[in-house]
């Protein structure tokens, strides 16, 4: 599977006039090798060269994990002292060869730690934004891909599920939000979710990226809760809006646009059909209500071994989606120092249109326990 | 605080001829201005500068986090669409001033993504490794910070102690590190640990970096258990290595070698001494006992807001230790194909010598229920 993949990558980048892929740390080394690296302190590099071996070059304390392997990977390995890394990437680069070469590489992932020691070791190394042609490769899920991305979303739909059954109004959103992890590895997640849940109520529910904080659930609030399991690596991103006892109408209002708002973004998805289009499609259901002020995000996000990768959908991204892309389709309507309401789902582009890996309720359903 | 932390690092900066600091999302950004930002692909980056108010760019959707700050803050944010951002960032920089500037910056921190915004924008902007200016401030806690660090360790400990509860003959890797993360969620973590706990058994445990597998604990095994919790940002960082069942002699002979040198290194640690000399404590135990070659990786790490920052406890790391600087000491012993043994501890420098975070006991406890 990883040399297939390797193949196909270095094919798409074969068009851009490319050599091949120089990565660090990060999900898109997974993706080609199955090797795990945290982003730390101690750089990881993975070359991707067409007619040689790919050649990685790793602390030494890591060199277990190339045992195994199903293809051959040349290998480099550094100790801790990091006046001696220079010289391993030296003689890593070397072997590579010292003609000049274009890699891709991705912006949002090398950081200045890898490009000063590459760039010191190869003169002759160019850099191209290689997110577009990774993408090609990424954002299209085969089947076992789909299938881990559906049970990443099972595991947080049954989780939310559960954690809800000890939510009360007076609960803090810190409270809730340590329940609703404890769900989620009751639940089987892996231990890296893909990112801390967002409980947000009342007028911290107005800014979309909100902390739980000690603000407790009360009576008329409305409550966001964001959040996403993690399974064999490939992450699951929701949102859903609850209400805290009885909500005055606008909150109520401002629900059912935004589930209708989330309806039509999945139904315009399809293949053939734009990112912008998807976008269009939920935000113009709430600027026709007059609200599109309070819509002051895009649409969503693409999801797969990471939480936000390719495609993304804003208005001005013209990218055609295709059967296999995966994303989120999340609008939201935020009324400054009052309340927020987001209702996010996660979506699979099929041959036909697209289906929606999340079935959860998205009525708007009243906490009221207390 | 935070204006005390910015005139201070603009200091350290000025003797090295240094006009400020430029950051991206980060521990250093929130040490700073106290505002949290996650690494995603939306750039967020700071400024701080003698002579002006910092400055930041970010998303505007992130920019209700800018409410309620005790100091004044510049801010420039950009929209969704990517294509606009180069236009936002030139603002900013002609708002910083055009002039020639050498900023620090962090190579393990900054991106392609960031830089290639920044060099764009601020033709005459130069980078200079600013690591080692930040380590002096960041790296000395003051007791609030050392508090939280005990807290961090506190609510480790505990979880530890709860999980060890459930542990028992045949439960897998996964579910004893499950149960693990449960219990530090249950005793007050912050929702993003330091890292996932490590269980790694029998030969899963000469990999210092392994993954838990579905590997059942096993009578004879050494099991390593690698974990930390986060308390209000800061982090614990704490090893301790069990017998399943009963084992044989050699691996209690390894573990009390891995006691003494863990010993050793916290005994030598205090103000004045080097990084080095700490590593050769813990390395000359283990040496003169004939398994040097199987200690494979450095001493420890620096801790705090980062599970990984400066000092680093390696041999060739001449760096002086000083009162506040807080990090592991973690000695290992690793037996290809058979076993490991680590013992980890946060320690602090004190004005007299060091003092352990950490006092869970580091006897070789044995998992004897079935």
């Amino acid at each position: 599977m990883y040399t297939r993949r390797q193949t196909k990558i270095l094919k798409t980048l074969e068009t851009m006039n490319l050599d091949g892929l120089v990565l660090n740390a990060g999900a898109s080394i997974t993706y080609f090798t199955g090797l795990h690296f945290h982003l730390m302190e101690r750089p990881v590099v993975l070359f991707v060269l067409r007619g040689q071996n790919p050649l990685i070059i790793l602390p030494e304390l890591e060199k277990e994990k190339l045992n195994h392997l199903s293809f051959e990977l040349d290998s480099f390995t550094y100790p801790d002292n990091p006046a001696l890394w220079p010289e391993v990437f030296n003689r890593a680069c070397h072997r590579i060869g010292t003609r000049r070469l274009r890699m891709g590489y991705e912006p949002k992932q090398l950081r200045l730690l890898e490009y000063n020691l590459l760039t010191a070791a190869h003169r002759t190394l160019s850099f191209v934004d290689g997110d577009q042609a990774i993408a090609c490769s990424r954002s299209i899920k085969d089947s076992k891909e789909s299938d881990k991305m559906k049970k990443a979303v099972s595991i947080a739909q049954d989780a939310l599920t559960m954690a809800l059954v000890s939510a009360k109004i007076g609960m803090s959103e810190k409270e809730l939000a340590a329940e609703l992890v404890i769900q989620l590895f009751r639940h089987g997640s892996d231990q890296n979710l893909p990112f801390s849940p967002i409980v947000a109520s009342g007028p911290n529910g107005a800014n979309p990226h909100a902390k739980p904080s000690e603000r407790k659930l009360a009576d008329g609030d409305l409550v966001i809760i964001d959040w996403g399991a993690t399974w064999q690596g490939y992450a699951s991103d929701l949102t859903r809006t609850f209400a805290v006892g009885s909500v005055a109408p606008e909150y109520e209002h401002i629900h059912s646009l935004v589930t209708q708002a989330n309806r039509a973004g999945r139904g315009k998805a399809g293949p053939g059909i734009t990112c912008q289009a998807v976008d269009l499609a939920t935000r113009s259901v709430i600027e026709t209500a007059g609200y599109g002020e309070c819509f002051t995000h895009r649409t969503g996000h693409g999801i797969g071994m990471e939480c936000h990768e390719e495609p993304y959908i804003h208005a001005a991204n013209a990218q055609i989606l295709r059967p296999g892309m995966t994303f989120t389709v999340e609008p939201g309507i935020y009324l400054k120092g009052k309340n927020g309401v987001r209702i996010e789902d996660d979506v699979i582009i099929t041959e036909q249109g697209s289906e929606s890996l999340s079935s959860l309720s998205r009525e708007l359903i009243s906490i009221d326990k207390k």
